[in-house]
């Protein structure tokens, strides 16, 4: 199709309702076990990181939420937190536990044998509903470091019923509005069993929980060569897929800037999306982002990727599904992919820039916000201080 | 341990209880798609590899079952098939059905989006009831080589729906006592998407079918990296690990031989499954080799694989659990290990060669099979016809 | 960048000399270890093996060469083969050897310990000299399918051994103009070990036979996860990338359509090209293709590759080298990636449409050729006789 | 064959001289980059460590050498810390340089684009040559951690070029017995592209340095599904094999206990290396471990990897090659299979333990030293302190 200057309708109405949570601990510091890069202006509190979110929604309008990482986004006063973020347009998305960060946990969480320890993590999770609930939102969400790193170190079935009674007693702690959803992952920190470490996994505990349990998809989580579109399909179809978490990978988990490491399959992960129509806010699927900015900028890293996944739904939604079908039918199949691949090659760029400007908003955020001096500013003003990062 | 000169009583026991089924088509030629070679002494029709696979049981007495491939095996008389192995002291056991060597199955078999062939190959499987019936056999396995090459070629989500529908009517065909189980497969001959890639996906149907659903686990069939025992451990959890496909791999569906690739995998597989009984036969997981002897001697390679699996049970029958329970428990991660590789280290070979002998059995089958001159007699006599193989 | 209606002179200028040879067993049948579709109109003979490769290049004046397969286009009168490709404006390419069809090579072919197989896959090679100069060619392909299933199989230093001989023996037979290429596969046919498997085996045989011996990629003979630009970079400083078999995978050697699998992948390995002028005759860098066309239209798979790297090339070369400079020297990660990226999405198929015409092409000749007939009438006359596939 | 009481006198030479190094950091913390777990009596110092790591020669007899790591174990006298060293009966082996823990390695190293960082990283590398002859020893390990994260951050060529020119500058420093042994890796801590990725890069840049440039393979450092015991082959065909970093994995570079993960794979590495003699001191290849004790005890980890080293070198030097060569010439796959699997199966430990005893070390290395009461002995002691772990 020719390179379109505006974007059809309904395209501007979906991409106008569409947005993206964005995680707060992408605007502190991160790294590798080998070392962790500070830069200058990198937030010392919570306070300053939902500042530098806000930075993202400002320019893009895409980012109107920030997930919260717990402890490591604590305060004294969620409600004010909550205050500086609405003062600054957004507001506070979903609260992420953390049981991978204290001693205690060495053997496992809400998986562990040792009951003490099991009980603290339950309540480190009935904690964090509270805090949820002084946030004004309405999601916690489970990732768990939980798995041994040595065949024998513990039994892969014990550990998963006792992951079963632990979620049981945190649901049990859910208002009716409110829900978990449960993250899986290949593998990392452990490196011999993840306790839950596939999408199947996470799915049943879900199922055995009820229906306001859901699974995350984060798109790093898999092994090599996993098809994550036809795991969106599948979760979709249960009626189960309650958050995304994006970001690109080449090897493991490498939590690079969604779309940059393979954009054909951030496409294809969103065509499988809009077939569903779930990438209305009707659908409740959490668009979020969950990404490491380990040498570069954090919040134009920021800003990149809530454009590039705009960006990439666009392009989804301008596949001809009518046309698509057809050639389905007929099994012709490069005229199929060739319809898919037309959207994909069609540069959406123009389009969007007038779609941001009727918005009131710049045509090209990423150069704006470059421009905007806020980097030089907080490098400036932020002196002194801890910057903050995994663990604080 | 020292290297024991007897198996414990309840090890003997367990062994003397369990058996592996063996595939037909492990007797016929198979190879890659660069070149399938044969050998002299092939089977011409099933009831050659019948005779073969009796080899198998014949020396190891582990092998009392033949699975067949349909219509691979197809035979106009089948009570006489059923009689010929009966006479060699061996049955049969599951029937496979195939939906790949046909060419109405281009675009999917019970995937299809054309109902005729839809139709065709719910019929297929239909048949396939017959022929179990026939055969005395009680399982029909179902492995679909379903997907596409490329992003578009099809709907991922019509194919699960027409999928789960298909199924719906092949389960309707079950007798009270009978059941399917439902095979999943990472890739090929699918090379962008498999309808049945993954153990959530199998199960899911299966969910979906009831109770007489249960899902395949191939040992090949996984991502690079994939823990199988956890696998292993969720299926049983979730009572529906129905049958094993025993293999073994390197990089992608290899077909090796089972414990030559990774022999602490089977080993760590083979644990999981005796911390459940899931060995003995009230569990009713039944235990196969899925296999394809490209280079090597076809029988040999079959009598290999089935003494690598008992010996390889053995040393996971005499792990010490109590102790590994306490280790663990104690979070004493390398005791806990160290039990483990205790009992993968100790040589059961001595022990196993006076069991099989106070059975009547050789002392080392491999080498009995190979002195018993009859690899040369059917060289000899089987000359003519057209040697079996993977469409034939 | 905008969409751009011409290219610029220079990129049209390189566009011009640059050429695609594509594989005459392309146009055959292909398939899995499954299965082999074969499609009504498929060749019988490698003389309409070079016509439907004609009908390549007719239509996108890229593909002015054809690769054989020796012996699988073998053909009584080389000469009278080499006329009719010029009569269809085509010429014969690379000749490329085969030591894996036969069963002489079961153990082995260059690599085997029988020195009588090993004499006949030497002299196979230099027979396959004989045809190139009959072809009018200049260059040897060498892929070996040498390899072992089982650890212990054979010596897999003895065989590196015997490799270097007999390479030795074939590369004394190379006339002062001529070139062997040999090409590296991660595994496939061989499960266990390969004894070409990687660049570095590749090159090491290369640089010990000499400046007229140089290394193939191929895109799709690679672990999981590995980085072939970097490859390609690194085979270029060392003056050995001899050529390139262009096509995409997802899992193993899948041989899908270039470009379908992960388009910015073929974008970055032809930056890496573009950066070192290796895209110009001059390099001396071979550009094949080498896909298996199991269940798409296979002159439209042809077709639909080279337009694929047509497209893709532009689209390095259109990419801003002296911005990039700059923004890598200040080590501006985004903005140096964001220089690629802009490349990358920029829409080269208008401009390239006109670039075309001027040619006298069709502006599309993926639509031209289905348009033309030419599938329906060949479907029509090709009656009879045996399609052509591997083996044959 | 029957387990053995005692080793054959040739093996029982073999090992009586074959010796493993350890690394300095193994005996402090490490973890991942969510949490890095403390342990009581986790050594303060350079000093401690070395004290640690003697424990480990002091009860197998296996570890005489200690690498270090530079800076991490910078002393202000390193005459000092080597006679602590000799005093507690071992020596200071391998000096490993560092440049991933400063700031100004951001962007690379020896790769680096700003020529101050260059210069500071081969002024860096012309250190640890200072160190390592006040230390008596005679190699410096180079591994980088040099790479980027996106595409187009840097051009992968330019930093080839560097790279060669930087560590020509180093090579120049050695002195006439001196050598450097330079490591690749797959990736991490880079994500898109490492400089130094495979044995082929690494290979390239020691052939153009001379003969004191040797590769270091670490067996935690590939794709997966590599065969890392044809890159053994390969580089001990080559002449240029000059260390192994011991160590295990399932994902990525896991770290582990070496033997532990797979076995089956040590010991085909080890059988690589026993063929050509490479395991005796007049190979010049040094046998070292390069682990992380993420969860289980330090020491504990170390004895159990050198034992595990031991036992599994053990096996291979049982191996019976003549009747193996034999069975290969035959292409008697499964015996010659056979055998190496029946030395595999065999077990060592009661003849290891006979062997032991007869050199006045502990039957059970791993339980005398746990017997020892030494871990709680410096738990209570070293009290107070910084431990050490990454990065100090």
């Amino acid at each position: 199709m020719p390179t379109p200057s505006v974007l059809p309708d309904q395209v501007a109405r979906d991409l106008r309702e569409f947005s993206i949570e964005v995680p707060s601990w992408a605007y502190g510091n991160s790294g590798t076990r080998f070392k962790v890069f500070g830069t200058p202006g990198t937030p010392r509190d919570p306070f300053e990181k939902i500042a530098d979110a806000a930075q993202t929604h400002r320019h893009t309008g895409l980012a109107p939420r920030v997930s919260l990482h717990y402890p490591w986004d604590r305060v004294e006063d969620v409600a004010a937190l909550r205050s500086h973020a609405e003062d600054l347009g957004v507001s506070i998305g979903m609260i992420n536990s953390n049981t991978f960060q204290d001693d205690e946990y060495k053997w496992g969480s809400l998986t562990a044998g040792d009951m003490t320890v099991r009980r603290r993590a339950i309540g480190h999770h009935l904690e964090c509903l509270e805090v949820m609930r002084a946030a004004g939102s309405k999601e916690l969400k489970i990732w768990l470091a939980d798995g041994t790193n040595y065949a024998g170190q513990d039994s892969i079935r014990a550990r998963q019923d006792r992951l079963a009674e632990s979620l049981a007693e945190v649901y049990q702690g859910l208002g009716e509005d409110e829900r978990i959803v449960l993250e899986y992952k290949f593998f990392e920190p452990a490196f011999y069993h993840t306790d839950v470490p596939d999408w199947g996994t996470s799915l049943l505990h879900c199922l055995a929980l009820g229906e306001k349990a859901l699974v995350v998809l984060d798109t790093g989580h898999h092994a090599p060569g996993t098809n994550i579109e036809f795991i969106v399909a599948q979760l979709l179809r249960q009626n189960r897929l309650g958050a995304f978490d994006f970001n690109s990978r080449n090897y493991a988990d490498d939590d690079l800037i969604v779309g940059l490491a393979d954009p054909f399959q951030l496409f294809r992960i969103l065509f499988e999306i809009v077939q569903q129509d779930a990438h209305r806010p009707a659908s409740g699927v959490n668009f979020m982002l969950d990404q490491c900015h380990n040498v570069e900028s954090k919040i134009q890293g920021q800003i990149r990727s809530v454009l590039n996944v705009q960006e990439t739904l666009a392009k989804a939604l301008l596949v001809d599904r009518e046309a698509l079908a057809d050639a389905q039918e007929r099994n012709d199949v490069l005229e199929a992919n060739g319809i898919l691949m037309d959207a994909f090659w069609t540069d959406v760029r123009p389009a969007l820039a007038a779609f941001r400007e009727e918005q009131g908003l710049p045509a090209d955020p990423f150069e704006a916000f470059r421009a905007s001096g806020y980097e030089e500013k907080v490098a400036a003003e932020r002196v002194g201080g801890n910057q903050m990062g995994w663990g604080a």
